[in-house]
């Protein structure tokens, strides 16, 4: 059975203002090296789903940004969403239309906008998902906790089916911050990251279920008019979290969800003084920043005396946040909004 | 009797980098409001001597940006200093080349690079230091310390010559400390802001007496050509604390001379935070933080839980410092100069 992906790249977050934007989310954004999130959560799956194999869900705004950053998948392979709806309609669009292309297909989830250090095992991972997949499952990965994270929804694991593949017994949302160490310390409990992995015809009967005006709107040739219409619902809630023969495989493969500028400078190479800083700068008593410039300017950056700064710069803003309030750039975003600013 | 204007425009430090180049010194820059420090030294004497009155004494890779920077100076007012030699060559110069004008003149040396905020009280001191240089007195302008500043010369006071014009004891160089102090607490000492009053005539004599082979050199038809081969001295040193009839008048104007990015900030207007930011901006819990962006593109500043800090944006080099560290630009030029980077 031939696998697809389908790549969720319809995102459009404010945390790595100024260099995210409404035209310009954080998947197109080289955020830990050269390579954008996008074209390497494409490039990372290309063993099991070449590019031919690859659709890819966007904005009708984000089209042709997006088509720009993956070269090698056709143009017809992207679903131009009119407005976003969450995932459950543009996870139905897109499992449908590969159904139409090959009713025995493999499909797997991918949001376009984390970062996996350990490349190898995730698609060790992903195999043993698509495994699951093939055996009627929806599958899910679940992360390993490191942390007793809040921001995140969990998987419970119940009894292994498989090697490496367990039952869910359910999902559930954020918790709280003593539920998520209960969570940590049980060894039970798996960090929901959005992956699924599933036969297509498997999801199909499942949105047959659970979402069926959904279902029906996107199956046809008016996909695109009909989206509008929709509910704006997540896969999780709609569809996960009420199916019945669900799976989980656990992995540990340096994932991160890169939440906040923080995360950016945390998964980048560091100088001895844990600096990330163009090529020509100059760190004077100077530790732990970031600064991130893509230009084509190539500046030379002078930091004295300061630490622990995140430092961005655009060709129309400048942002200059400690690294522990990284998150407090939305605080910007809503204030240039309220201002009208056109730099968001 | 006439007074003309002598500029000292051949500065080229180093302490407002990124802002400040070897091409464009200090006092080419807007450092306080939008204009430049030497249009502004030009335009606060403009009742005393009008442009056609003022000599501007710089460096010859300067001449271009100089003359530019003063559009009402006539052409042929703009002494090029082919190397430079402190400030006895050049007062020199621009003295015999007014004496060939105006024998009978008044003269008045001024530095380009400090600021001034009560600049009528300035022009009453420099009319009572003109009255002492038309009684033949060498005179300068003494600011009254308001702190027991180690960076500057001073000059003590004698006895009243005429009404807010004293006679000088001595100059004295840099004190330590400890001296300083002392200084301050005695009420007769002042700092040596390096401004000159005196009748063209007095100073040709003094340098006929203290300087004969520059006065020489620079009086006649190839003082540009001999300029090379003239010694590196200060005027204060070379005549000023040698010289007999010396005087100075205390001034109160609310002098600053710029010695530092911190300085720029003082002197800047505010806002409810003490940020000193470009109007576009956006401050969130960010206090005391000085922007100094002068380009076109008029970008966005977004400062969040920052406080206290310079940061200074040019078309090619950015320099993030804390206020009081700014002295420690030195040591990013420094670095740079020694990697041989083009933007120093």
């Amino acid at each position: 059975m031939a696998a697809f992906a389908i790549v969720l790249a319809g995102g459009a977050g404010t945390r790595f203002w100024p260099a995210s934007r409404a035209a310009q989310p954080k998947q197109l954004l080289p955020l830990v090296g050269s390579e954008s999130l996008l074209a390497a959560t494409v490039r990372r799956v290309a063993t099991l789903a070449p590019p031919d194999r690859v659709l890819v869900a966007t904005g009708a705004h984000l089209l042709e940004a997006t088509r720009a950053a993956l070269p090698d998948v056709p143009a017809e392979n992207f679903l131009a969403e009119p407005v976003p709806r969450n995932t459950a309609p543009a996870i139905a669009w897109a499992t449908s239309e590969i159904a139409r292309r090959d009713p025995s297909a493999l499909c797997m989830v991918l949001p376009s906008d984390h970062f996996i250090a350990n490349e190898d095992e995730f698609r060790a991972c992903a195999g043993r998902a698509l495994d699951g997949a093939s055996r009627g499952f929806l599958t899910t990965l679940g992360i390993r906790p490191t942390r007793p994270e809040t921001g995140f929804g969990y998987v419970e694991t119940g009894a292994e089916i498989a090697a490496g593949l367990f039952e869910v017994r359910r999902f559930v949302e954020k918790p709280t911050r003593d539920v998520a160490e209960g969570y940590l310390a049980s060894g039970k409990f798996l960090w929901n990251a959005g992956m699924f992995f599933y036969r297509a015809a498997t999801m199909i009967e499942a949105l047959g279920e659970h979402l069926p005006d959904v279902l029906r709107a996107v199956g046809g040739p008016n996909a695109r008019a009909a989206f509008a219409s929709l509910p704006s619902v997540s896969i999780d809630y709609a569809v996960m979290e009420k199916a019945k023969r669900v799976a989980v495989v656990p992995g540990d493969f340096g994932w991160n969800d890169l939440g906040s500028w923080e995360s950016a400078w945390e998964l980048a190479t560091k100088d001895g003084d844990g600096n990330v800083l163009p090529a020509a700068s100059v760190a004077v008593d100077a530790r732990g920043n970031l600064v991130w410039d893509r230009g084509a300017r190539k500046r030379t950056y002078a930091l004295v005396g300061v630490s622990d700064l995140v430092i961005v710069e655009t060709d129309d803003a400048v942002l200059v946040v400690p690294r522990e309030r990284a998150q407090d750039v939305r605080l910007v975003v809503e204030r240039l909004r309220a201002a009208g600013s056109k730099c968001v």
